[in-house]
């Protein structure tokens, strides 16, 4: 099983401490400098990572700081494709510098939940990894449209769980505005998680099971808790005997 | 004898009519983001480039948009270097999906003219391309310190003398608050480029000869005037049997 | 009647030669700094407005510079809000270091668009704009849900006609990827801005009547052409003894 | 005596837990939104001065949000004027709309630092001020060319002292580069806060006596332990008698 993480979100004096995570994860989703990660962060983080032994992700998004990415922005499709190639140049010349490469993508934020459903941009986000790299495995929400539009280009599509977050029956994740949608139990998170390791499925809210092809573990490492919460995640799994390691091994 | 010009300096709504330059020019050095140049800008330039066989100069610059890169920025040298990582990153990616690639790097505005004496700065531009490809020439002024820290690296440090600017009989540059200093008569810049490619001498302001090293001819595209100056001195290059070809063929 | 249009949209190097519209209309709609429009464009341009006794309106624009404020963002509320208020009270000091102030609003590009139908972007102009100051008139687009939004509230909403566009009969814009929906020709576009100025009507690309509540005819100034077209419609409207002036006079 | 220090210099998703500072200090500097803050973290943060009575300054820097305001831009003097006036105009805005208004400036990081012996910016800086509002005091370093411009020109220069930093015997601060330069006792901060508020001296790091002629304290409340010793800081201030205002007051 994989476990990832959205890291290099720091940018000039406004740090995160997302680190630390880099030594938990087995895939490390780096912010490419348009919605977090200033040049010395993405550097810093790719080194630690390569050190690490942790694949490197391009984690792209929207051109838009202030709003950390996720505020949909309805580009022009060439515009958003420009910015997302410039992001894999940029990551990977920083990956390369380390002695690694990038070696997957995952889209941040508005734009990761935008392709769910927006078929162009979609269309706009996958094409342009496929022209920068067809071998590039994509990380995303498993049952949306970019998900079929990366497989149906031959893109090998990944899909991901998130660790902390409740689901519906439908397999959707419950709304945040939802009471309980985050959860903050550290044993049920590890149980499911190990559940879902072990036999492929979560448990809805309302306990209904559901199958799916998760093959990574989405944690989150921006606070003291995430990352311990990420922490008995991967001591859970490494003590039911399964391997931490990157699908994009 | 290699001619070169700044291009892709458009951002966003903001138009620099400098695509038609790349037509001109055998060394295109292309913005890469930080001082001006939106991806998708970088991108069809550096397409036209690579459709035209132009070599791909990075024109990687501080981090300054509102001043286009022209302001003194005291920066931490890691910063710097990472700054200048990224760039190089993402214009390789537009090269490389043009078909293309980087082929030499100059620095713009502030930082070239901050090179050529701040060591500091110098050392961090220098050791960042020499680790990111130690095979790129470095198009730099003629005499400075940046130069030889260059060739003490071991990179190929190439001069460049400017087509419309005046001379100090020390080799120079005029200042521009001089009078005089930015050269407006086709007919005298023409001639003073077709004797630089012939004899390797510019002609200071009081008349004075200098022997100089340079490779390329700097040539400015922003303006319609300053386009038609550079048709003419490739024209007359041409005309006199001179080969236009990038110094980084 | 009255003359407005876009200016202030230089940014640092990237100068739009917008200032020679000031001395045409009778509204400037100054850009802010957050699509366009630096501190320093921003206070010449007031200040050429406030000598040429021409009203100053705040062009208020979504946070992009990359798209120039024409790409739709799904804001926060609240961070519209803010982003509002900060831009109203960015150009009040420049308008009042010039002698003058600010005596309107007009929300731009995707901005403008959108709270034609957005209630909840509608309700954060307007509400913010009526917190700030509810004497400031609102120039809107006829017929939208923000105009009727602003006069619910107290507020002039003042509507406007668009020089340089075809109509459909139904009174809203034809879309620009139709043929013929940007007028060329300077004789039509003069002869409908006086019918305008007369009659109080426009007519539609098929010739049907259409009754407007418009006191401001927009122009724009960003090229050679369209200059010379509002100064042929600022003269033909002075020739036919309309006075121009602003409605916010 | 008054507390001063630094707040509302979140930006987007990255927050700096400051405003609990606005409860400890009299005088709260607020980010204008060029080197730090963003509208909404600057209007919550004016919001949160008005209420607690804490004066609002406005802490101007270069446009730099990458650098933090932190690193030396060589700016043109317009360019420079042009933003300080932009940032005075914004945070007014704000402070209005919560019903107070600026009441003091000083300016930020590198642009602080800078102008105690750059003329021609502490000019810029300086003259600006005046013409926005003679009647507000400059918060700035003792003894430098900006503080002593400031009262050339009939403006209030207010100095001030640094609660957490050693002094040497001339009265200028150590470089943070040398041991011992931040202090991080919070009784030998505390004791010698007392000592400036009641006998207007400071103690340099030799044990020399300087007198000064601070009229304010800066403290920080970017981390817990900052917090705290502010806290500690105003708590003994108070109870040896001494009042907690603003000098702008």
């Amino acid at each position: 099983m994989d476990l990832n993480s959205d890291v290099g979100e720091s940018f000039g004096n406004w740090q995160v401490p997302d680190q630390q995570m880099v030594e938990v994860v087995s895939s490390a989703n780096i912010a490419c400098g348009l919605h977090a990660g200033d040049p010395i962060t993405i550097r810093s983080t790719a080194a630690a990572a390569a050190k690490n032994g942790v694949a490197i992700g391009a984690h792209i998004g929207y051109r838009d700081l202030a709003g950390f990415g996720r505020r949909f922005i309805d580009y022009d499709l060439n515009e958003l494709s420009a910015d997302i190639l410039y992001q894999l140049g940029a990551l990977e010349a920083m990956a390369r510098a380390a002695g690694s490469r990038i070696s997957y993508v995952k889209p941040h934020g508005a734009l990761y939940n935008t392709i769910v459903t927006h078929q162009d941009q979609a269309k706009a986000v996958i094409d342009t990894i496929a022209e920068y790299n067809p071998d590039l495995p994509v990380l995303l929400l498993p049952g949306g449209h970019a998900l079929e539009y990366a497989r149906d280009q031959g893109l090998r599509g990944v899909a991901e769980a998130f660790a902390d977050r409740a689901y519906n029956p439908d397999g959707s994740l419950t709304s945040r505005r939802q009471e309980g949608s985050v959860l903050e139990d550290v044993n049920q998170v590890v149980e499911n998680m190990l559940r879902l390791a072990q036999d492929g499925v979560l448990i809805a809210h309302d306990g209904t099971r559901i199958e799916t092809e998760a093959e990574s573990i989405c944690t989150h490492g921006d606070t003291q808790g995430s990352v311990q919460m990420a922490r008995a995640v991967r001591d859970a799994l490494i003590g039911a005997g399964i391997e931490i390691r990157s699908f994009a091994g």
